[in-house]
């Protein structure tokens, strides 16, 4: 079962246990599509995609960032984000691409990043 | 080279060549992260990818729309929005995941959805 890290009345967002830092934000609701939010909770969901997004950035210093909403498995919104490095089990291509080599990351304490994107989301 | 679709101040839309309709909504100045944006250029693509969405659901009537940012080859901010169906090369997988069949899709034609989608662009 995954961990909640943080919710909010518009949505909750989970830790993707990987070898890279990777959360995911689902909507309260479960809409299939991003079109099929209302307004309000489309908005925020996405504002806190790039608030995770920052604090990412800023606590990982990522090479990149990424970002994807699929749901083919699991038709609900939610949006993966992802702080990706050069020597992580898959750059350049993507996470669910063809892995490239045994991950070599030596990463700060997530716990710590979850403190300090809880902080921005709620500011 | 890819087509260009449609274009204004903050973004351009590009055609991907692939078996299913597929666009990429690059911002106009090449910033690297969604983050790194100014709030306009953000605001604008952010909003142009829910339109292209809803225009691809309406016309094509998929199982799931696939959105995706990763640029870690192209790192400029580029959207991908991708419409799936069951009967094509990768579902459920995403498309950068393991090919599970030969596509078998008789879609509708390409430019008219431009056609509807720059229409809904452009209200």
């Amino acid at each position: 079962m995954s961990t909640k890290l943080y919710e909010n009345e518009y949505f909750y967002i989970l830790k993707e246990e990987s070898t890279i830092p990777w959360v995911k934000i689902f909507t309260q609701n479960p809409y299939k599509e991003l079109s099929d939010c209302d307004e309000a909770t489309r908005e925020a969901t996405l504002k806190a995609m790039v608030v995770v997004e920052k604090e990412m950035i800023a606590f990982y210093k990522p090479e990149k960032i990424n970002i994807a909403m699929f749901g083919n498995y699991v038709p609900h919104v939610h949006i993966h984000v992802m702080a990706r490095f050069k020597e992580d089990s898959h750059f350049p291509e993507s996470m669910w691409g063809i892995k490239q080599r045994e991950s070599n990351l030596h990463l700060a304490n997530f716990e710590e990043f979850v403190t300090q994107m809880v902080e921005k989301l709620t500011l």
